[in-house]
């Protein structure tokens, strides 16, 4: 990438979101390709001011800064890290295709049926309400889980024969579903999971965004 | 583009879905740049067959063809349009990056916002538990919505100053939201979704995508 990178991430965040703020998906496309970036922290509670909503209009991170240029949206700037890099992308022009299409097959297909059935195991206030729809929801994101493990079938990656930024952002948002045991049904997924979240980049990047939050918990206790 | 241009999509299905089956986005896109495109039509029910899943692996459509080329996912295939054209993307490279974050917001953010609210009002089968739900997903919906409200302003576009592909794909995914009558506390944003899908190009696309179920509906109705 032309210039110094730099990535929005929070100080600190609640131990259940520590390790899964999107930021860690910029760091994990950024230790794959080799690019040396500084993380811009900035604490939960400031998200919504003036300058974060500047570059980022839903007060959220990550924002991915390259000289005087930024971008926000975890998927776009993760694509971008990848166009600029030789570590993430086949170069041959239809396997670059189907990883653009896979890209977004996790997050506008996965993701979303992952995150209802996480609304209401963990964020629905009404807690009765949400056990009985949880099942429902739990088969409608098995059913789109049985269509992605037939399309992997026994390949460890997706596209072509190496990892791609198609399998980072597919493992990333399946991570959670395999912490949970929603994976077990197709254990070839819970095997694609586990094989790429074990790559050093991904451990180098999850250890960055988890010191500060190290660093920062007793702060935030002292402030409760 | 180069090469003859086909899309997947339904011959027919139920009234809830049509004008909302997402062919209509790529649809959309060629009319505004610009591009003739062949419409494969499938049978609802042959969209798990071994055909259509080695094309699209959750048994879907939209498919793109571009010559001996394929790609799936709305969001990946409308994109690529956008790049092939004037009409849809600005020539500024800091615009154009503009415009990719826009197009993750509307599918990455705002989308699984709406899905969920759209799960609970329409598809979930326990209807008292799903209502006693569905006033805090609206709720959390309506927090994304006034952050994209105060983004927008009373600008008639996200991007620059003209129709780009983050508008196309936000009016699109915004458009049941206006429907329902959930843009009412941003009236800005319910212009907004009204400007935009009041453009021909779109006119054209929705006519082209429910032409074909009007025409089936009553051998579907005979086969009930």
């Amino acid at each position: 990438m032309q210039g110094p990178v730099t990535v929005t991430a929070y100080d600190w965040v609640p131990e259940l979101a520590q390790g899964f703020v999107r930021d860690l998906r910029l760091r994990w496309a950024l230790e794959e390709a080799g690019f040396a970036y500084e993380a811009r922290l900035i604490p939960h509670s400031k998200r919504e001011s003036a300058e974060n909503l500047a570059r980022q209009p839903f007060g959220q991170v990550p924002v991915l800064g390259v000289a005087d240029r930024s971008m926000f949206e975890s998927g776009a700037c993760v694509w971008r890290i990848a166009e600029a890099s030789d570590d993430l992308l086949p170069s041959a022009p239809a396997e670059r295709d189907a990883c653009f299409s896979w890209v977004f097959a996790a997050l506008d297909t996965l993701s979303p049926a992952i995150d209802r059935l996480a609304f209401l195991r963990h964020f629905a206030d009404d807690r009765e309400a949400a056990e009985r729809i949880e099942a429902q929801a739990a088969g409608l994101l098995r059913a789109k889980l049985a269509h992605l493990a037939a399309a992997l079938g026994e390949r460890p990656v997706l596209v072509g024969d190496r990892f791609t930024v198609a399998d980072l952002l597919m493992a990333f948002v399946l991570r959670n579903v395999e912490a949970n045991g929603d994976l077990a049904p197709f254990p070839a997924l819970g095997a694609y999971v586990r094989r790429h979240t074990s790559r050093p980049a991904f451990a180098r990047a999850l250890e960055a965004q988890m010191a500060p939050f190290r660093e920062n918990a007793a702060r935030y206790a002292a402030a409760d």
